[in-house]
């Protein structure tokens, strides 16, 4: 499966999703254009809002109000990603430098609400309060796992259902958003729209979770940051958690959660992790999700536009990147 | 004029959207909601939501939408303040610690956009998209403007129309959106709802100037902040930009926006314009946008609202904080 398979579907209207972001990107002020080009340069995988046009199908198809709908998202997405590396004052991401470290925290900052001012703007384009009160409820449980992760950072109480309460919040509520928002622009009946709502929520679980694994996973080079860097900001994942539930008495995380913040400490929890079936284990429960979300979608008529759904989510679980 | 005369009117409604605001500090962790609580404890002139609730009866009267409508507004005038402190790295407002300052610059950007979040949410309450489309226009024009005073720090080449346009989008559009979106809620014929918008614009503008003046002319205890910080973090306001069109050639301020920007050359500036007219010809200024305000009332019915609207142009203009 490779990312331009999974546009396929979408193509023409994907098309116009980044021209309705490169025109966000004309800014008068010149550092501010280029700032956004460097932000919002085609590179990412869109599946957000490749989801968005795809749920948009099933109902009446309304494509002048699915691009606003797909390019809001997408901007409100990237929003996130730019205060989230002021917060965690990280320097790159994906192997290319954050605008806090291009530029300072405060143009960050700034850009940031540039952002979601324009996706506000364009959300509103779908000429539908239920749309725009879903994006406000999607604003709110990101916000409120942003905070409660970080709140929460170094705390070493916690379990498997704060992670996935949080992850739900931070990265799920938009993929949930994304389909639910296409199945409203199409006026799709309220079991579709049920339907794509779980789809889009289990599909983000999976893919914050495989996020997850690749961050113990992967080189250095392959990730574009220090492997183990969620650990080592006091964030706790699947695999780190699920070390810690099998030797609940001493193991690396409680060590470099506790006095001494030390790269050993990290580099032995790496080390276990790996060694162990545990990221195959995290896998798994990823494809759980996945299979739940193919399943949501029995609901919908078999076309080809649900197939490519299906395939969005095996996508989300074999990417390597 | 005082403030407490200012609220009379609105008194009870105004206690909901203390209420409305109140509800937002309740997060479930203790962290987030003793932030809110100093953030939002009660002690601002609250002239935003006042204004939203006073045009709200120019119509027919929905106290069930004007509280939202007044404590969103609010809430986005606080969150952009608690971004703004990031942004120039305040340590006080009004002599209190800035979120940035207290806690840490990523909480305070968090805790921005989480009051964004509920921003937005009070403001789907309306139950109108007019009204969500002028919310998000607003956000958009406060977020150009402040790019654009960042931008455009230490420029020297700034006319007072740049800085009219500037503190149109950074102040005077949430002005207006309050006095406009009262008038959207109460359903105001349109020439009504224009007189608001206009009345609401020029108050606005009234009150940034004023604000400007205030940061020559206090002392730094008034101010709770250091007098002439907005030239020393490079930002033009109108009595800088009065002082450099009356010494074109040389004057203090080209020296601080030159190579030395020495403690030395704001003194001189901000000596320069106390002991010239520089700050009673700004006055002057504000009072224009003030008499602006008070005849776009004209189109409305003679009532005590209409009275009291009038009041809190005055009060902008003669506020000493």
């Amino acid at each position: 499966m490779r990312v331009v398979s999974i546009h396929e579907p979408v193509r023409e209207e994907l098309a116009e999703v980044q021209a309705a972001l490169e025109r966000v990107t004309r800014s008068d002020v010149p550092v501010v254009r280029e700032m956004l080009e460097h932000i919002l340069a085609g590179e990412g995988k869109r599946l957000r809002p490749t989801i968005a046009l795809l749920a948009g199908r099933f109902g009446e198809h309304r494509p002048d109000l699915l691009v606003p709908l797909a390019a809001s998202i997408e901007l409100l997405h990237t929003a996130t990603l730019v205060h989230d590396d002021v917060i965690d004052a990280s320097d790159t991401r994906r192997g290319k430098e954050t605008t806090n470290a291009r530029y300072h925290n405060a143009a960050a900052v700034m850009l940031g609400d540039y952002m979601f001012a324009h996706a506000a703007d364009l959300i509103c384009r779908t000429e539908s309060l239920d749309v725009v009160k879903l994006f406000s409820r999607t604003l709110m449980a990101m916000a409120t796992g942003e905070l409660t992760q970080d709140m929460s950072a170094f705390e070493y109480g916690q379990g498997t259902m704060d992670y996935f309460r949080r992850i739900g919040g931070k990265t799920a509520s938009l993929f949930a958003t994304s389909a639910e928002g296409g199945a409203l622009v199409a006026g799709a009946r309220p079991a579709w729209r049920e339907g794509l709502r779980t789809y889009g929520e289990s599909v983000g679980m999976a893919f914050q979770i495989v996020d997850d694994v690749l961050d113990f996973e992967g080189t250095d080079t392959e990730l574009g940051k220090p492997a183990g860097s969620d650990l080592m900001q006091g964030t706790l994942t699947l695999p780190a958690l699920l070390l810690m539930e099998r030797y609940p008495d001493d193991n690396p995380v409680k060590r470099l959660f506790g006095n001494e913040r030390s790269q050993d400490h990290l580099n032995e929890a790496l080390a276990m992790i790996r060694e162990s079936d545990i990221l195959e284990r995290s896998k798994a429960v990823a494809a759980e999700f996945r299979d739940r979300a193919v399943r949501a979608l029995e609901v919908l008529p078999d076309t080809p536009d649900r197939a490519a759904l299906a395939d969005i989510a095996d996508y989300v679980l074999e990417r390597r990147s």
